[in-house]
């Protein structure tokens, strides 16, 4: 039997609900499916650990971690810690130490959740986002000066390394060449950001060379906003950096009404270091303990994390799964359904 | 009679014609108003200048734009430009020096414009961006080094000074406090960017205690996309960073389908400079020349710079004209209608 550790952080809020259904899903496949054996470790990283211990997590974190074959996270955030402490004390050191410099984001009108712009029905919106994830506007440098003070500055510094966008451009273009329409869009906001953004685009024209196939454009990240509501036909795969994909993967999932069920792969294309696998949401504290939050994002999120671990087939029964409850109206509050997180959980396994 | 002098700057592309619009609509209802004078001097800044001159402006251009009550402006872009060249030498350079460092963009579902989300309808979405305009994200600085190798790195610095944050702060709670909900929505990115959101954030708590009547609340602004398409009844006055303010305005008259009616207002508050006016569009150049740019944004922009100059009968005049016309389906193209530039311009001068 194939083998696969998985480093386990359910983390603050739902994270630790969707996370309980995730794995009586992987465990349903595991036995279903055969070959292969999911090792958890389950790890308390999170505020509660902050609060009680002072520390999100036990020094020599990143290194224990790194022995994994992947990591599945559920959410960080607690309403008594501010989310820039909590967030660069967990998931943001996770992407950048372990160079996850892709994150992969689709969405699409799934069959029993209506979009919500006027001009698009199942089948016409169908996109995958690639972020650039581990430098841009998130490489965390800047600071504050003369703090508290009318002398007060502060900065925020992108930082844009050519290696770092060619690496995650050369992704793109192998997405976009592997899909049926071979087709990219890539954004950027080099009108007004004249540096690190102008290199993006210039990056994106030479890499393109390597793929005369596929088809691809440019946009502006303000107009791309306006083309995702009005014309989502055009669109198919696209690759943008760090804060644009943040924007942008929220809108699209807003567009295409998968919110709920919106998931992100963050990855290590060469394997040198494990990749994660989590929902889009947050901990969401005001729905916490109620039952009532949407597994189905993290059950995604696990399906991709078993695709990058190399069981297709285990990945195709979980997602399609997931998509047959969706299509049947068997879904939580937030997707229009009135079933509970633990009633979706067993409507999941049932189907498994 | 009232005199008011202003610099008009048709620029490139449908600019040109759409400010010749505008011009008549000026014209026009100043002859049936009365009591006011405008003073257009028509400048030949842009591209064509550019290509033939080699600048974008004569020497000393702020100077002498300096002088007047008010800045008409069309649009900047050329393809034989890089967007990043001609922006930082016309239009940027206007809002840092002239310290308009509000940037207001309004966005309604107005009759006659289907809007683009599935659960808004006319009356559900009237919303009011106030964007900070001189600072943040456009601030202009970074660079680039080892230019074309692989060890280039480049970088784009946003800057926020408490001062630049607390005055845009201000003015958003005022326009909110004016308006009937009384409702302010603060749009950063504070958990992943921890300098100068974080700060944006802090000054919005303390500007709040001065407007106790305003209810408002913060947001990240890639769940507020998510919002935006989702609860659009749920927002009224808007206030976010430059970058942030630039991408929901676009997000906003896209949802609204109010794209090609789009205007913005860059003020200069204390009125020690002129601001400016224009439309939101480009130059566009796929269209230039063929009768198809739709005035009604550039209109709208001179009925907002009436305002700020004073005639406010003037003003409604020319937006009531633009609704009308719109309400009556006497559109461009881009609004689902039939008719040309001019056609449309001649609809609004009757009305007048
Ligand atoms: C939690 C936060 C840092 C994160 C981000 O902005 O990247 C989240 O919004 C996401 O999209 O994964
Ligand atoms: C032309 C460009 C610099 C500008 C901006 O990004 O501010 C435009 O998109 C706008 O919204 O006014």
């Amino acid at each position: 039997v194939r083998q696969h550790n998985i480093a386990v952080i359910a983390g603050d809020g739902i994270g630790i609900e969707v996370t309980a259904s995730t794995l009586e899903v992987l465990r349903a496949v595991q036995k279903k499916v055969g070959g292969f054996e999911l090792k958890f470790d389950e790890l308390d990283y999170g505020s509660a650990r902050y609060k009680a211990k002072g520390s999100y997590t036990p020094e020599g974190w990143l290194e224990h971690l790194r022995k994994f074959d992947a990591i599945f996270f559920g959410a960080v955030g607690d309403p008594d810690v501010p989310d820039h402490i909590s967030l660069w004390d967990l998931i943001l050191p996770m992407r950048q130490k372990f160079q996850q410099y892709v994150n992969v984001r689709p969405s699409a009108i799934l069959p029993g959740i209506p979009a919500r712009i006027t001009n698009a029905q199942v089948g016409d919106l169908d996109w995958v986002i690639v972020r650039e994830n581990t430098e841009g506007e998130y490489a965390g440098q800047g600071g504050r000066t003369h703090v508290g003070t009318p002398w007060e500055t502060a900065t925020e510094v992108s930082i844009f390394t050519r290696r770092g966008v060619e690496r995650v451009m050369r992704f793109a273009f192998e997405i976009a060449q592997k899909r049926p329409r071979k087709l990219l869009t890539v954004v950027s906001k080099s009108n007004a950001q004249r540096y690190g953004l102008v290199l993006w685009d210039e990056v994106a024209e030479l890499v393109s060379k390597d793929f005369p196939d596929v088809k691809w454009d440019k946009m502006l990240v303000d107009a791309m906003t306006v083309r995702m509501v009005s014309k989502p036909k055009s669109l198919d795969t696209i690759v943008t950096t760090n804060l644009h994909g943040d924007i942008l993967s929220d809108l699209a999932a807003g567009v295409s009404g998968s919110i709920g069920i919106a998931h992100s792969s963050s990855l290590d294309p060469t394997r040198e270091s494990p990749s994660l696998f989590e929902p889009v949401h947050g901990a969401a504290f005001d729905i916490m303990g109620k039952n009532l939050a949407n597994p189905i994002a993290a059950i995604m999120s696990a399906a991709e994390m078993l695709r990058w671990l190399g069981e297709n087939q285990a990945a195709e029964i979980v997602e399609n799964a997931c998509k047959t409850s969706i299509a049947n109206g068997q879904t939580t509050g937030d997707l229009g359904g009135k079933l509970k997180t633990s009633e979706v959980t067993q409507v999941v396994l049932e189907l498994i």
